[in-house]
């Protein structure tokens, strides 16, 4: 066992405070990581506040966690002290299910243990990046390239992946037209993903603010949505629109834009119900869809790929003091385009 | 020109009437068909009541038309008169857009011309099936095989090519687990599309009269969805659910169903929208899904392989003076499972 301090929210909606905890001994398969940095993803928001039931308090966030190898278990064999990692959503999964044969883990028939407010397999809660040392099973650890300073790599563990897989997944490439909308910490990596890639990306945003920043990022065409000309002008454009908004969307506007067997992927999740007309996806063999982070492998990847293409976060580093106040901001999208704990400030 | 006579409805909501209109003058790629069954779909109800709006009256209904071709045009290569022919919901596309020239005339990007209650490219309206004779480009009419006679060939043209079209496009087959959401016209034709193409086949109904009967067509097991135990049951079960009811539905309890990757396709429409939690699509990367009808190529095949698999609907044959009773049937359910008008007896 070992301490590390950690910042803990004592129960939901309750101030944030810096305490300590103890992480397990290392097991033959674990690997003792020191956090450098820890991104702040909405989720920890809602986690924190209880918004989505069930939160498990005293809760320590954070799920892109980016550090280096302290110790490594006997049977360790991926991993050695010094290497730079990361740690992303999740640390463990069943690993017999044919999705995590598939290196889908997040899809875990058992369930997959989510990096905090989760139980793990034993029965004990799960504890996350706001912390200055966290033990995982080297399976659940990926590699972060040398050309990738941590701070900036550490979103990529959530935001990164939350946005390169569903692209993947339905084949964004050469010849696509691709409409990412929002330009936040999702978006303004699904735009860079998507131009890396090799896709047609238009960037879809309320309003123009946005534009030369999504122009910078690789963006081939931009359209504000609070112009109802968007939609008559984009009719039927596009293969794919990554929808990274947690808001509420006219949905049947959306699907309007779409090609025949166009898709609508969600990669946030609002917290009222949204709704559609079925005949919005009866005339174009239409479809709306999730998606969930991504595998171990794919995230893997998905930061090699960051790493060859020049792809990364805009980020603003602060100390754990100004954690609440980040999610403030974070509240009011007053942040370009994510928070990263500098976690030697706990 | 020709005179034939019809069942025509003189306006929104308003008793049909026997009545004679003419059919255009056959041009070189024209075919004259002789209808002698026209089937009823439920759409034929919405169009003639005026509940989709946009209803051209006087409008006569059908576009599950089945007869003998009596005369063909000059440069018409693909039918001779006497052979037994169909057509199904439309009678025209640009021939020219991606869409027309993969085959599928439904999603034509000029718009396909529809069989009734349409305007054709030289702004006719176009009258359907309830009729003795028919005028068609011998491009959207398709060959009735021998083995099918002509009353039951007539709901093919749209319910069956409706439920078979995709169970083809979401690849449908051995290894695949479906459920058929909906024992009625669509649903009693997938079942048999679904089984014959190696599927294992579960039907959702919502109480369990119809057992015996979807069993005797071909499904492997048959649950009732007012049993709430069914939902538990049957949790991350589907690769795919077809859904044929057109009333709405509890689409995140259908969503739970589901495994990752899967799919509930809609081919029938509720008159109000349906709604879903964004996070039932993100936790297994599900997709909500629609499919109009099939191109004429994927048409052809469907008759073909219904004859080569005994597949047919179930019908009642009708006559002219029969439909009012017959729709006031279809809206409460009472016909097992597909009414066709005996045209003859106009």
């Amino acid at each position: 066992m070992c301490k590390t301090r950690v910042l803990s929210a004592p129960g939901a909606g309750v101030p944030f405070e810096k305490t300590t905890i103890e992480r397990r001994e290392l097991r033959p398969d674990d690997v003792l990581i020191e956090i450098k940095f820890s991104g702040i993803c909405h989720s920890d928001i809602n986690s924190v506040n209880g918004e989505w039931g069930g939160g498990m308090f005293p809760m320590v966030p954070g799920h892109e966690i980016a550090g280096i190898v302290r110790e490594v278990g006997s049977d360790v064999t991926k991993f050695r002290v010094g290497d730079r990692v990361g740690v992303g959503c999740f640390v463990d999964s069943c690993g017999e299910c044919e999705y995590c044969l598939k290196g889908e883990e997040q899809y875990c028939t058992k369930g997959a243990v989510q990096t905090y407010n989760s139980l793990d397999y034993d029965g004990n809660p799960t504890y996350g990046g706001y912390s200055q040392k966290i033990v995982v099973t080297e399976r659940f650890v990926v590699r972060i390239p040398d050309n990738l300073e941590l701070d900036v790599a550490s979103p990529l563990l959530c935001a990164g992946i939350t946005t390169y897989s569903p692209l993947k997944h339905w084949n964004v490439g050469p010849g696509k037209k691709v409409a990412i909308l929002g330009v936040g910490g999702l978006g303004h990596l699904a735009i860079q993903y998507a131009h890396a890639l090799g896709a047609e990306v238009t960037v879809l945003s309320r309003t123009i603010d946005k534009k030369s920043e999504a122009l910078s990022l690789g963006a081939d065409h931009y359209f504000a949505t609070s112009d109802s000309e968007t939609f008559t002008a984009l009719a039927g454009r596009f293969d794919l629109i990554l929808n990274t908004v947690s808001s509420n969307l006219d949905v049947d506007a959306y699907l309007s834009l779409l090609r025949v067997d166009g898709t609508l992927v969600n990669v946030g999740a609002p917290g009222r119900p949204d709704q559609y007309n079925v005949f919005s996806l009866l005339l174009g063999r239409r479809s709306i869809a999730g998606s969930l982070v991504g595998g171990i492998r794919e995230t893997q990847e998905m930061l090699d790929f960051s790493a060859e293409h020049g792809i990364a976060p805009k980020i603003e580093v602060i100390s754990a003091d100004q954690v609440t106040e980040a999610y403030e901001r974070v509240l009011r999208s007053d942040v370009r385009y994510r928070f990263v704990m500098d976690v030697s400030t706990l």
